[in-house]
């Protein structure tokens, strides 16, 4: 078997993985363009590879096409929406994820992004690089109605670390309310709608499908407080970047901390923006995290590859999301 | 009775203090030169005043000399190492300050501060703004050892919001360990070197006396792991910013927070430093901390005025910190 390792860096950090695919006797090869494929670079790439260890880089049904070897994808992370569950199917190749590894050090970043456009931190240490004195102002999280959508994963630690920072309002939203998290946390369950208008700092944790594409345009930030900030870590292409990007311009909302862009590397114009925090698709690349991620996903590879059963493998639901076009 | 109101902003996030002293028949002055003043220019301003409401700027014996009516001290904020506290009670001069309002904005601060110091967050905004796209690699809170110094109102609140993220290995100290916290924390009660050499994360959370000025120099930085990352939010000068300057630009530590300055509005040498995070001394700049520091501190000077009880007169330990020269 021979396993294309799209996401890079791999192993750099923590070299097991390459050592346990060495020890099944796999043969691999990592990107050697190291950066993000296109769809074009990945289907010259893939012709003659029995396994991908993907990243975030498009696995069509053209990819497929010219992968006539393929027959596994073991996706390093927890997002689908780059790959194309049903040519899979169709195709008889297997699909696995690692869902839970990145849930922490995405809702740590998500934390930390929050804080530092409610207290000016990104802003002021820009200026103080430049030289310049200015005190701001601040909001803490415990003064703040926060707006949540998304409880899967990351959302629900998100609210968990929250939490100990004092949260009086907690708005959230899902597909369908989950009331055991009542238990633990005073929430309101309301729609989207209800969050846009009456929320102070507003954060997603929900995948990208047909239905949250663009489910943030002008006509949502525009809902918005003036003062309100807004934190995407999940999926770009849920928040319209030009839209943002004119909205701020033109002085609404207060700040917003974008870690993921609907083509990445980034190189729109939201950089003009000094209230807009930018990070360059950092929620999962803390090394444990990362390396976790590595690791389970090499673990799922070499099970396919020595007929284990596998522990990952992409559950219906995922499936339904995209025949659905949910 | 008239006060003169030396910090600067006052009363323009909520009038509320302000219409207080107007209510009260307290004549007051907010500080003309808008800006933290020296002990020359405080001299010069205080003359004909009863009262200081205060910032930081140094109220010396020197300052009080010229202050032929000051009969009473007003602290907005908790650090008491501008004010000359034994020269105050040599001219019966009483002092109160407000030591409980800042903290909780300056402990969600230093969550915000450690986070985007682990996850190179300021670093990465900085990069995007510059158009430039670099993934770094960072660590979680969990998988890091933490260090803390000062487990006073602030550092006992650091704790309380770390622990939330997961804090395998606290190391603490203070003048006394406090054995009640370790009901709540895992902690190690160590002494500072220990701190200084086994932590990736240093966090300081101490009053500024003659014993802890200059606690971190050159000498201290060198014990410290090649990759920790240090936080001061407390005062400037515990931390010498020069030999900070030069152990980071040789490429030891891989970060540095700094709230709070020798000499405010900083000028100094660390904003060459990309990996050192600098804000304007913002720890209490939360719109409600702010406001009830300043109200508080209001109240107590209109307590004052009106011959009632006072309710945060500086307890007798402090003056025994700068009487023993702690």
């Amino acid at each position: 078997m021979k396993a294309l390792i799209t996401t890079v860096p791999f192993g750099n950090k923590n070299s097991l993985p390459l050592e346990q695919l060495e020890a099944a006797g796999i043969e691999y090869l990592i990107n050697p363009l190291n950066k993000k494929l296109t769809e074009i670079e990945l289907a010259k790439m893939v012709t003659d590879f029995d396994i991908i260890i993907a990243g975030t880089e498009p696995i069509t049904d053209y990819v497929m096409e010219k992968a006539s070897k393929l027959k596994m994808i073991s996706r390093v992370g927890i997002g689908l929406d780059s790959i194309d569950l049903l040519a899979a199917k169709r195709r008889g190749i297997e699909v696995s994820y690692t869902p839970d590894a990145p849930a922490p050090a995405v809702a740590e970043l998500t934390i930390c992004l929050i804080i530092s456009l409610l207290r000016s931190v990104q802003l002021s240490n820009i200026e103080m690089h430049n030289g310049e004195w200015k005190r701001h102002f601040g909001r803490r999280i415990a003064n703040t109605t926060i707006g949540v959508i998304g409880l899967g994963r990351i959302g629900t630690r998100v609210l968990n670390r929250l939490a100990v920072f004092g949260t009086p309002r907690l708005l959230v939203n899902d597909l369908s309310p989950n009331y055991d998290l009542e238990k633990k946390f005073r929430l309101e369950w309301v729609d989207k709608e209800t969050i846009y208008k009456e929320s102070d700092v507003i954060s997603m944790h929900i995948p990208l499908t047909r239905s949250t594409k663009n489910m943030i345009t002008k006509t949502q930030l525009k809902m918005m407080k003036s003062d309100a900030i807004i934190v995407n870590t999940s999926r770009g292409g849920i928040v319209d970047e030009d839209d943002l990007y004119e909205v701020m311009k033109a002085g609404h909302l207060s700040g917003a901390a974008i870690d993921v862009f609907e083509k990445e590397p980034y190189a729109g114009k939201l950089n003009e923006l000094s209230n807009c925090l930018l990070t360059s698709h950092m929620g999962s690349m803390s090394i444990d995290c990362r390396t976790r991620m590595e690791i389970e996903a090499t673990d799922e590879a070499i099970r396919f590859a020595t007929n284990k059963k596998l522990e990952g493998v992409v559950p219906d639901s995922e499936y339904a999301v995209q025949r659905e076009g949910l």
